[in-house]
Formats: structure tokens, sequence, C-alpha cells
């Protein structure tokens, strides 16, 4: 027997759209104008909320800008969920795909802007594991790799960092041709390694 | 017979002594502080000359940063040539080790300030596809890979991208244990990829 939720208010509704209005264009802001071009200010503008509603939603910069990262990636490793994982280049495609769109660049923003700013730190450091540990997972489900094989972990953690080196060559110039080649070729050489 | 260098005066020995402070010090600079936190100014201070020989040496803080960026990637690059080639995962952990340390960590500072500042932009993709070129060319010499085969080219930029990755990783945290171990994994993919 599932728990009952009570039905949502109007207002419940409209106040979670609200929330989810600025946590999309949070991540788009900072993707496009990183960090020292991201302010609540700026969000709450480009989300068509007032400046009150947003700090309402999101006392600080920092509540806005790691809610935002964590919330598009949680969206983004469910979409995956759905993948047909037939295809090992498809699979490889998709996980390194993860890492080559605004999220990536919001999150590279946040990540080297924490570097210098104590606020910020131990928060992307927490967030950093989260969205790692989920990444994760989802590799290894969608790969199908048996960890208790010695060397698995290590295989697929390889290919996520491969993954967001491949997401970082994208940063400044379309590396999409280059891309697909070296996924092709790692799709070969994962699938002699998990067999 | 080699061409007769005439020789340097110590007024030039001077001058290449600076400039070489200089870029040492710049390349520290944005590692600790990041783009934000790096002038032509601090980094003078730092190198111990003047504002004005600094700014004799490198006109524009773009000027002083993407310069740095390439000699210190070229002096690490020149280094590995000397490495014993007969480990590979020794090889592989040299490599990786390219991103892992202050040159890595400033030239991410410079990638990224690059994303939103339009002076910096043209000048750090031709840095970027430099330096690129390079490590990839002393990959290769390292790992002792044809890349007359087909795939191999791609494994060993899959590699490179790997250790960009990597790179990544280790920006808020010391993530050299976990490194160490998709090092050792990788270095047994790669042996099998490359027979």
């Amino acid at each position: 027997m599932g728990v009952v939720t009570p039905p949502k208010t109007p207002k419940q509704d409209r106040s979670r759209a609200t929330r989810q209005r600025l946590l999309e264009a949070a991540v788009a802001c900072l993707a496009e104008h990183g960090w020292a071009g991201s302010t609540v200010s700026v969000v709450a503008e480009r989300a068509g909320v007032s400046r009150g509603a947003a700090q309402h939603h999101f006392p600080t910069r920092e509540d806005l800008f790691t809610a935002a990262v964590e919330y598009v990636a949680e969206q983004r490793s469910f979409a995956l969920r759905a993948l047909d994982r037939s295809d090992r280049r498809h699979v490889v495609s998709a996980l390194v795909g993860l890492y080559t769109g605004p999220l990536f660049r919001a999150a590279l923003h946040l990540w080297v802007a924490a570097a210098n700013e104590p606020q910020l730190h131990a928060r992307v450091i927490e967030l950093e594991a989260k969205v790692g540990r989920e990444s994760h997972r989802i590799a290894v489900e969608l790969l199908g790799a048996d960890e208790s094989v010695p060397g698995v972990r290590e295989t697929v953690q390889g290919l996520l960092d491969m993954a967001r080196g491949l997401g970082l060559a994208n940063l400044l110039t379309d590396d999409a041709a280059r891309r697909e080649r070296v996924v092709a070729q790692w799709a070969v050489l994962l699938d002699e390694a998990l067999r």
C-alpha cells in the first residue's frame, strides 16, 4: 500500500513551478555567463520571478547555484534510465553526453569558482561527491558492469574521468567530431574490458 | 657545422632570468588565486620584479598568462622525454601527472575565464591547440604507440582526456589514492589495446 500524499494546493503548485524555473534559469545563466556574471537578481529576471520571491526560495547565491546544479544533474541522470542498453557505443555516448552540455559547463564554473571562494568550497565538494556517486551508479547500471570483478570499478571510474575530460575539451570549441571518434574507439575497448 | 651563437651579454642574461621568474610566478599565482586574483602587479611583486619591468616583458595581462602557461607546459613536456618507457603504468602515471599539478590548475583557470572573456578567448583556443598537440606527441612517443594502426590515435586521445578529467577531479580535494587505482587499471587496458 502506497503512502497517500495529500493533494497539492494551487499555491504549492505555483511555488514548486517557480522553484523549478529558478533552478533551470540558474544553470543556463552559469553556463553562459560564468560565476562572476551569475547572481540571484540576474537569475530571477531570467526566470521572470521577483527578486524577493527568488530570495524566499534561495536565501543566498550559494544556495541557488548548488541547488540548481544538483537538480539538473538529477534530471539528466533520471532521463538516462530509459536508455537502450544493448548498444555499448550508444551507452558510452550518452554517458559522455552528461558532461558536454550546459549542465557540465555550469558545474565547471561552480567547481572552479569554489577553488577560490571559501563560502562555496565545502558545499561544492559535497555536491561533487553526490553527483559523482550518482553518475557512477548510473554508469554501472547502463554498462551492466559487475563491480565484484577486480578492476571493473576502476574501468568505469576511468571512463567517467574521460567523459569529464571530453567535457573540458568542449568548453571553448566544438569538439563533437573528435569526441565521437574517441567514444567509438573506447566503446570497443570497454567491450573487451568488461567481457 | 653548427651555427655559432654570439655569447650573451650579462644584460641579456638578466632579462631572460627576469622573464622566467615572471612566467613561473604567473603560473603559481593563477593556480593559487584564479583568474580574478591574478594581475600583472600581483605577479611582478611575487617575482620580485618592478611593475614597469614586468610590463616591458608582457604589455598585457593576457600576454603574461598565456605565455606563462605555454612556457611551463613546454618545460613539463620536455622533462618527460627522459622518462623510462619500459613500465607502462609508470608512463601513464607520468602523463596523468601533467594534469594534476599547479600547471593544470593554472591552465584550468585560464580556460574557464576564456569562456567569458572575449580578449582571452581566441588566444586560449590557440594555446590549448598547441599544448594539446605537444601532449599528444609526447604520449605517442612514451607509449610507443603506432598511429598508423586504426584506432590507436583515438586510444591515446581518450587516455589524455581521462588524464584531464582526473586533473579536474583533483581540483577541490586530494584525489591521489583513487587516481592511482584508475591509472593502474587503465595502464592494463592500454597494454591490451596497444599490443
